[in-house]
């Protein structure tokens, strides 16, 4: 089947991507979109079916190379649509394309559907609200290896595309789940995972807490911190020691500090 | 004296600001601004002596308690003026401006001026150059009680006023210096520091080397890592463990990992 070639930036295709920018539309539509090589491949080497992907070789740093990328997101079931340097440009997400766009299932299970290891480490984000913090914060769990990432009354989704770009395509490859706050301290419960509460509020160290075993180590909002519900359902509360005069790293800092901490223990 | 009041977005002192946003202005005349209630009183507390401080009671969340930070910059020698909001917008440097902006000397001493402690710990940043980055590695640095963060060859300049709004005023309370790279090496030596050098290519886990005494932590770009010279120069190499698909942290993070292990080690 030869491959539809779209120079029209007007193409319904492309108007159909531009409209996943709307969070409305991708939570209707369970979609969302992935810019760029690197994030595309992590997707696709993640397992992520595209629905499909737009390309541009004419924007590809090396499109005989690049190229192999459409193929491998054909051969499993992805429609592939070439389009023009304009139509490209149009529909791309980021400044600065490179001639990879798809459009994909927004990352993210139930939380009974989240496949957990033995002895599992987790991470709870609450109320992040930041899509850069948001996309730090799975980097670190992709590095630190943790089971699983739960947004707890999320501010924003995890397919928002600017997650998608801050976790250098991680949200794929790293299981996450979203729920409010008291669902998730009940998840917890049922599977016996020790809650560890970050807070400025306490005097035990970080470093100070037993992390073996199955933990889900929470962090909140650099304004506001965790909230009371969170903070009396924690088993430990933790805070990151601080010299200086700010009173709070950022929140994703505070997350892959507390988060090494775990695998220090857990690997040592 | 009566303070003067600027209405006129064209007035002379408001283009003075508005040049400090480019790098030859702001080292020619080595100045930068300060945009922000909390930066500012950072910077006060720090014993930064402001020129000027321009103020807008109607921006103001709570003019009357925030007017204290005017008075306090005038008793230590600031020329303050008093801006219509049209005037201040213009000026400021920040969307959603909260009626504080101030033009102080950029942060920075010569290494060789550097006051340290006994057996400080250092924090060197190669070639970094996203001022978030910069940004955050300094409110680490800043709570995690670092006694110097040094730039090495660095592509952005610490009077840059994104540099100082990510960082939260703290560039302004944490020591810091530039110099070249072979400087530093030479400065680390010079001053008995040892040099731990964050890299992928070594099988040393950052958590399995002593930070105890004078030390030096290095950390380079996401996707250069440190320069040779500057890895061959380290009296020890590691690397954040990583378990994952994406093959390096942020680097703001990563050296963030890498400082509490140090100071976890230092005050155990």
């Amino acid at each position: 089947m030869a491959e539809l070639h779209v120079t029209s930036a007007s193409n319904p295709r492309i108007r159909a991507v531009l409209a996943l920018r709307r969070r409305r539309v991708r939570e209707a539509e369970g979609r969302t979109i992935v810019d760029g090589y690197d994030e595309l491949g992590l997707a696709l080497d993640a397992g992520v079916v595209p629905d499909t992907v737009l390309h541009c070789p004419e924007l590809m740093l090396d499109p005989q190379r690049q190229g192999a990328l459409v193929e491998q997101a054909r051969a499993v079931g992805a429609t592939t649509v070439r389009l023009s340097r304009a139509a490209f440009e149009k529909a791309a997400y980021r400044e600065g394309p490179d001639g990879f766009l798809a459009v994909v299932p927004v990352a993210g299970a139930a939380l009974d559907d989240l496949d957990l290891p033995p002895d599992p480490l987790v991470l709870v984000c609450e109320a992040l609200e930041k899509p850069g913090n948001l996309g730090a914060v799975l980097r670190t769990a992709d590095a630190a290896g943790v089971a699983a990432v739960v947004a707890a009354d999320p501010l924003t989704d995890w397919g928002n595309p600017n997650v998608v770009r801050a976790s250098k395509g991680t949200v794929f490859s790293v299981p996450v789940a979203a729920a409010t706050t008291r669902e998730v301290l009940e998840w917890l419960r049922r599977n016996g995972i020790r809650l560890v509460a970050t807070t400025p509020d306490t005097e035990t160290a970080h470093t100070a807490v037993d992390y073996r075993g199955a933990v889900a180590i929470a962090v909140g909002t650099e304004k506001e911190g965790l909230t009371d519900v969170a903070l009396r359902a924690a088993d430990a509360r933790v805070r990151i020691p601080m010299a200086g005069r700010v009173n709070s790293l950022n929140a994703a800092t505070a997350a892959a500090v507390v988060v090494y901490e775990a695998v220090r223990q857990r690997t040592g």
